[in-house]
């Protein structure tokens, strides 16, 4: 419980607020230069994110070091904002809900479209295949103009695909495959190129890592995400770091969405304070890049009007708005987007699944039994306390960890209906759904395990070799 | 007269004059989408520094756009600051003072060290030659860390020279030279590379410009830097908006300072506002990485511990401080540099000579005649208002824009002394050492003009072209 800091803030004025952030902001600070565990340190983070979410839903304005939250009583008119909002940013996901995030309020407070079954059934016409379970289940929700990718794709014009990671470890958990499964499906449907950014640059700059690190990280997780399955004649990754410094078009397209973004934009979409590096404060221009074709002039012969769409998890869609945004600016098509929920954590959907957080993450090199015992120990239970009292009510499968985990990876629908029925009505115990997941899971890690071994290194220095696809432009 | 607001705005409260600042920012704007002539567009921005300047030195603070100088009697205690204040930024260079900057006052404010004659003695005895006239006569005045660099060179360990040049149009006046001659004079007599930094990302950035037309200004500026005489076995000229692409060591620099520096930070030694789009607030990195070694592995052989010294003028110095603050921190050597005095504009030494203001400039492009009639209508004078009174008190070389001239560009010290003499005491007249000045200027135009024309299409494309240059690393 050290962790959440929610019983004793409610009471405290926003100034009190601010100053609670603000040492722990200071402990975490000294926990880092003293070299403290890595658990210490975590949880003193979470407690300050924690914190910062709290002083966000209080004054309905982000935490800035060294700016009170002075004028205060002349924004809000004394009003408090609603306590359960839930709080998304590209590094922080919070809700106070155990269903996790309301998707549907996301979609109005960012503006997007939710993808509806008309949306759904024009896809499946235009593919002429049943939609991918991400579609059908409501996990990828939200869109931008993936409509305009349609009407393109119907009248023979093509698009490419982006996407991304930011590799911060070594050990990708499957949340991070999402994105990717998605992705390669989409590849195989539409036949169209794919870009894959590896964040590299981002990492070094957020994190205590060298760039040298960064980049090695970056080259092991593409060992992760060419196991996914990616044709190597149809797809492109790169690490920032390495293809910043060997393409003539990617950092004009960077000046160029630099020239085009105030400070004052960016502190208000990403939170940004007169505290942080330079560095921070310039690279959404780098995510953005990437959404234009010129930035790849090997694949695209140099073309800048190719549209683009990009598969993400929500939390990216303020590098997207901006991106957009700027767009018509530079004389640039703007990218389509498709959003995904967020993978929840183990120990349930306030949160998203943190690869920073071991017991938080199923990680693509765990063994059977490490996926077996961490599902049984950590996953969060929509059963009832005891045998009892589940047969007569019931489990809740909206916030039951396992079966959210199975709607993402459990591809018969039939049965993932039965074991809904079968949990709802108490017939299926906790024990007996963590069975089916653990069982789901196992195989689909294994044999990521042994595609990723026969991956070598000759074939990443291929996917990562900026040259031609097998496109014509 | 319109030029100037100081009759009136002395007068001022801090308030008010910020509120004129705002004014005249709306008119600058509002002329600039006008499409008004070019005249009017710079009358109107000149006034604007100048407003800005008055601001500064009666708040001692920068004007910040929507920030009005509320905090102003906390801070300053009710004294005001002197009036005469210099004012010396990259982007702007003015002061009250007909002699010019008080660059004694610079070196104290700047933190760095007079260029002495103990140092100009070492390193006459260092090169075993006469030490050029820009340091025989303290045009290159001021220096950080030069006895390093021959503690170095005296020890047989090489260093390597980064100058470079911001092109943001087709005509170069003579003072752009000024860095380049004395560049020229250093790899010579040390015999060393030379780096030099066209920085057409910085005026995409700054300007109403394209990339396209940006990196135009480079190369064209990059023959005119030729001409000067350069080796072409020991010189790398580079675009950034071409060389950050090409480069693997040069991004990577880029984002290690941009870790190391905050907001904060370049609001304090550049003056950005929030205001200031993303590109600008991260560009002082891209000019403070050709100090590191490892930006040029093509040269260095990928060695990171290279001595860097930079030859440029003073308000450069900026981007350097910030370097040199960084560079223990990401474990490279701090460059050192040689400052030289601003080359003054022909109405006088209170700001320097602008490309954007014709009539204060004299082109590399200029013909004999073009010269003759600058010189002659436009070169502030000191002498006296008649003949008669010129012959009784003299003239003052101080004020005297051509004498000043004659200093940077006439190579007998002897000859100097004497005109200087013969000014002082009223037997020169003006349009005799004007005529001395036109005499002096023209035949190095024209000889510049025709090295000029030797430089073909193909020189500009090796000089730019990352390579090994004559040197083993």
């Amino acid at each position: 419980m050290a962790d959440s800091p929610s019983c004793d803030v409610k009471s405290l004025s926003p100034l009190q607020l601010f100053e609670r952030v603000t040492e722990q902001g200071e402990k975490v600070r000294a926990l880092k230069a003293g070299k403290a565990p890595k658990d210490e340190i975590d949880a003193a983070v979470r407690m300050l994110l924690s914190l910062k979410l709290s002083y966000k839903t209080t004054t309905g304005q982000d935490y800035q070091a060294g700016l009170p939250p002075r004028d205060l009583v002349l924004i809000n008119n004394g009003t408090t904002k609603e306590e359960d909002e839930d709080f998304v940013d590209p590094w922080t996901v919070q809700t106070s809900n155990a269903k996790g995030v309301d998707y549907d309020k996301l979609i109005v407070r960012f503006g997007s479209s939710k993808i509806d079954t008309d949306l759904i059934n024009r896809i499946e016409r235009a593919i002429g295949q049943k939609p991918h379970r991400f579609l059908r289940r409501g996990i990828f929700f939200s869109h931008r103009d993936m409509d305009q990718i349609l009407n393109a794709y119907e009248n023979k014009k093509s698009f490419y695909l982006y996407t991304g990671r930011g590799p911060s470890s070594q050990a990708m958990h499957v949340g991070h495959l999402i994105p990717f499964i998605f992705t390669k499906w989409l590849q195989e449907v539409f036949d169209v190129p794919l870009v894959v950014q590896l964040t590299d640059d981002e990492k070094y700059l957020w994190k205590d890592l060298t760039t040298e690190k960064a980049y090695e990280y970056a080259r092991e997780n593409a060992k992760d995400i060419i196991a996914c399955g990616f044709d190597i004649n149809k797809t492109f990754i790169f690490s920032d770091l390495d293809y910043l410094g060997t393409s003539t078009g990617f950092y004009k397209n960077i000046v160029k969405v630099q020239k085009h973004v105030t400070f004052n934009q960016v502190k208000g979409i990403f939170g940004f304070t007169d505290s942080d590096c330079i560095g921070k404060i310039s690279f959404p221009a780098i995510q953005a890049a990437p959404s234009f074709s010129s930035s790849f002039p090997q694949i695209f012969n140099g073309k800048e009007n190719i549209q683009c769409l990009i598969p993400c998890a929500i939390d990216q869609d303020p590098y997207f708005r901006m991106t957009r945004d700027v767009a018509p600016r530079i004389g640039q098509p703007k990218p389509a987007l498709l959003h995904s929920v967020f993978f929840p954590a183990l120990q349930g959907a306030q949160t998203k699944m943190s690869a920073s957080d071991p017991n938080s993450s199923i990680f693509l090199t765990d063994t059977p039994k490490q996926i077996k015992t961490k599902i049984n120990k950590h996953a969060f239970s929509g059963g009832r306390d005891t045998i009892e009292e589940h047969r007569k009510y019931g489990g809740n499968c909206d916030v039951d960890v396992s079966f959210m985990y199975l709607t993402f990876f459990l591809e018969d629908d039939d049965r993932l209906e039965q074991l809904k029925q079968a949990y709802t009505s108490g017939e299926l115990l906790t024990g007996e759904l963590k069975k089916v997941l653990i069982e789901t899971l196992q195989p689909l890690i294994a044999a990521h395990q042994e595609r990723r071994k026969q991956v070598t290194d000759e074939m990443v220095k291929q996917f990562m070799t900026p040259r031609k696809l097998a496109f014509e432009f």
